[in-house]
């Protein structure tokens, strides 16, 4: 099987590529994120129709956020597009006449961070996506961890403070809410609000209010040496690095992965990490320490991945 | 193969049995732990022969508490045994003249249930010991999942608090200060202590202060209706209840198996646990709920574990 | 000085009585509240007219939420009316031609049941009263204790949980988070979403949705047994309880006085809480403990307590 | 009332002192502590008579760590000496013919900074004492707020994190375990356990390993830029600044003095406690900022607060 097309499912975009074995995309497409259910499922046969016209592409990967079945067919709940169980897989078939995998999209983002980014080399590699929210794979003896029921690998819900935030999912204390683009913003919009003395640099680049502070302000003005926003930086690592040392304690992988947006700053935020990470280990003078690496496809990954496990079948 | 012996190293004795394919102990063999590190190898060995004699196992599995490494063989850090990088396999097949696999002793535990025990029917398990200290093993297509340098399923050090109790590794809040026969005792002495006219049937099986009470005591008294011994029962599934439900965002197994002398006491401690993990399930209505099952093999499961990896070599 | 007004200035109305120098309401009179903070002032006056007609009432005590300062004139900030630095002393006494005195509406509630409600016999008193949110007052030797800048008692903002939920006020873990009204039906909901088997008493008595349940159909199904609308008392009891052992060794009052919407259930919620507070309470067993009463004034307590405030000058 | 004696009593020793109105300490005396609860007594009598002797002092205040009265005359509770309702002041009055005040000695100390040290020009002041562990005391109006059975003001035992660190007092959780000089030890052993390479400064001063850390290696380690000690006190801060900010919500004072031998550091930690108290103020850009003062009395505070207590009487 040569190329097979990948599909990533976004918030406001749905992207599809035409992907070769080496993990390279040689042709995309995409359309604007339908609002309903069903509109979803149409544009996303679309864009496979769209790219996949005249190339030998003969199977279809789809990374969706949420939870999908063991048999990789069904969504069976995804909060965001308001899927419930979702049979996905016969619906994408029927409508453009290719076998179809779906996966979950942090779990497909691992697996092309895993084939062809930063896991090369590693067959036990444990993913973690900062985007937004908190994301994760888990790649175990060179193969996807799925779980029994197809919903392993969904560390933004581990419970990281007992009564903690309030998550989306209607838990508290879940990792997404103190490790996560969301979390930075927020940390440093508090941290604005109660010392702007400490932030003036923080909150010139946005409007001058708290409220105004996005993501990337953080990191323009954590560059620049911004009090505030290095201080924010250092409470995500200080969360997210706490966390990658629960998941060696658990899974015990030889790396870990950082993708998400977050993670594009590099070692800005990839080296508190490493830090904390260090700090919290547990047992770290006795066992050798998994390295933490920083993703290498950057938003690629998903789609990819995708088209990787399609071939893969 | 048919026979092999599988060796238990516990706090007080050190247990060797023959176990035969189906995971029935034919014969045992015990001797006082010794209280120096070179002590206990030579305990060993000893009981390795005292119990292999005469019969025709030519494989032993050995289940020590501490770090083993990738390779089954050396022994990176035992606290309690004090050991640093002990070769034990190569020690043991020097004296004994047999080939020998070294396992942390809950993965042995865990191997155990899943072959002969709780596990039936299940490839994807995953086993918490709630003994003295918590401790756990990870099955994971029908394979024990032991991580890149052979420390995976350490869940007893999963930080549950930030900033909470003192482990005795170092680090603070781990789930055993929490989740373990040694919690429980604390939770009913805290409570004896603060509202002694709730707990007058537990102070009674002690010798009527908080200090006196021990394990045993809060069970009985839990059973016989004291107010503070159910209610420390139930602050303990609380915990242990929460924590499974973590390990459910994680590995996703189709069964837990609870096992260590806390789950003696059956749906004492199983049902509130049971309880405790659908309530904190993430997405526990949109997804299908592992098993949480009790042990079978009692202290058995470790020394036919270990005897078991020894066939699978 | 004999007869004496009180306002309560609610989310809904604002409320106004003459009050004899017994505490006894004798006349009342109320009007919505407006929605500009403009038009709030105007209708406190409308109001105070309104009642005083024709009476001998020659003072104002007026109860809002909010930081009011040293002064007892000026309101700091109060968050629902939308008033910074508003002069509410001089604006009322200019359209009255009376005395006034501005507190915080959860000191005066305070003042009226250590005068006229549950704190006979008690100079040393601690008020916390368990509304939508949570509020407090203070007394010391007979005093309304207020602070060097008029803003002491926020008992609603102490921290309880380090990195918790995230509260209106900007900060995170504060106490009304997880001791008050709202708190008890979210309690409710997370466990009848979860748990909905231990909930149909429960979740009948709404719209059968967890979404759907409401503060009093908490209390009716805890008096008819329901077991999640049970369990939610118990969790806001643990926390009440447990803050109220925090004030304990921090104020060290004779008794504590529960009130608030939350404290009509009477012993239903106040039981747990004492519970709780002999529980939690830091060398218990060494020292007097502080009783733990109900509220006796119910809303009336605000409206009573200013007034009488304005008595006292 | 001219002079008077104030005592302080000790961990290793009991010290007396002659003060005169001005807060001046005239003479003084000492003698080792005795290792039981009657030798303390006895002890107590000598040291004041030794130097009484040729005084023309007619009173006693003694300052005891523990839980005292409302009377001022018994020691409820003092679990170093190991007193339980020790009648004090009758004892010491019979043996020395001088009329006798017992105070807890955080309360004294915080008298005597408010009377003699940083607390000039405050009447609502709030003394946090961070010494091996941590107290505190309290005045209102300029009076010593004791509470209604004399054990207000414990500071240390404020639950800032649930199901936290286990405390001598039995509770967990307690402040002192974060924000004392323990803490600052811990903190410092921990992370140089965790990552030693950032620690060589600060290892290098004790035995050079992480158990051999004593406090002064810490602060001396800081000063040189030792970044383990750095971001040890930044820790002690995070936790004293925000302990600092809950009793601004409750108490409002004008300020708050921070001594004990942690607070000889001078800014080295006052100014992260005052950046980590702004952090965590509510409603901090509402109302006016208590100032957060080192005190000035160093270890002599307790003995002369005790005296003028005595003379206050």
């Amino acid at each position: 099987m040569g190329l097979t097309i990948g599909v990533d499912i976004g918030g406001t975009k749905i992207a599809a590529g035409v992907v070769d074995e080496g993990g390279t995309i040689l042709d995309t497409s995409q359309v604007p994120t339908p609002p309903t259910p069903e509109g979803v499922i149409e544009a996303i046969a679309d864009v496979i129709r769209s790219v996949g016209e005249g190339s030998s592409a003969d199977a279809v990967g789809i990374g969706a956020a949420g939870y999908v079945d063991d048999k990789r067919a069904t969504v069976l709940f995804a909060p965001n597009i308001r899927w419930r169980h979702e049979t996905l897989k016969d619906k994408i078939e029927q409508r453009v006449g290719m076998s179809v995998v779906v996966e979950n999209d942090a779990n497909a983002a691992a697996w092309g961070e895993y084939r062809f980014g930063a896991g090369a080399g590693h067959d036990d590699v444990v993913c973690v996506t900062l985007g937004t929210g908190l994301g994760g794979g888990i790649i175990i003896g060179g193969r996807l961890h799925r779980g029994r029921f197809g919903v392993a690998g969904e560390f933004g819900h581990l419970r990281v403070v007992p009564d903690g935030l309030l998550c989306g999912c209607g838990s508290q204390g879940c990792w997404e809410q103190y490790a996560s683009g969301r979390a930075l913003v927020r940390y440093a919009r508090q941290r604005a609000s109660a010392t702007p003395e400490n932030a003036e640099l923080l909150l010139g680049l946005g409007d001058g209010t708290p409220e105004g502070i996005e993501g990337r302000h953080v990191s323009d003005a954590a560059r620049a040496g911004d009090p505030v926003a290095i201080d924010s930086f250092r409470e995500l690592a200080r969360w997210a690095g706490a966390g990658l040392a629960d998941l060696a304690s658990l899974f015990d992988p030889s790396a870990f992965i950082v993708g998400g947006g977050v993670s594009d700053e590099g070692d800005l935020v990839l080296e508190p990490i490493r830090k904390s990470f260090r700090r919290w280990l547990v047992g770290g003078r006795h066992r050798p320490h998994a390295q933490v690496l920083a993703a290498q496809l950057g938003g690629r990954a998903g789609l990819v991945g995708a088209a990787d496990l399609a071939r893969q079948g």
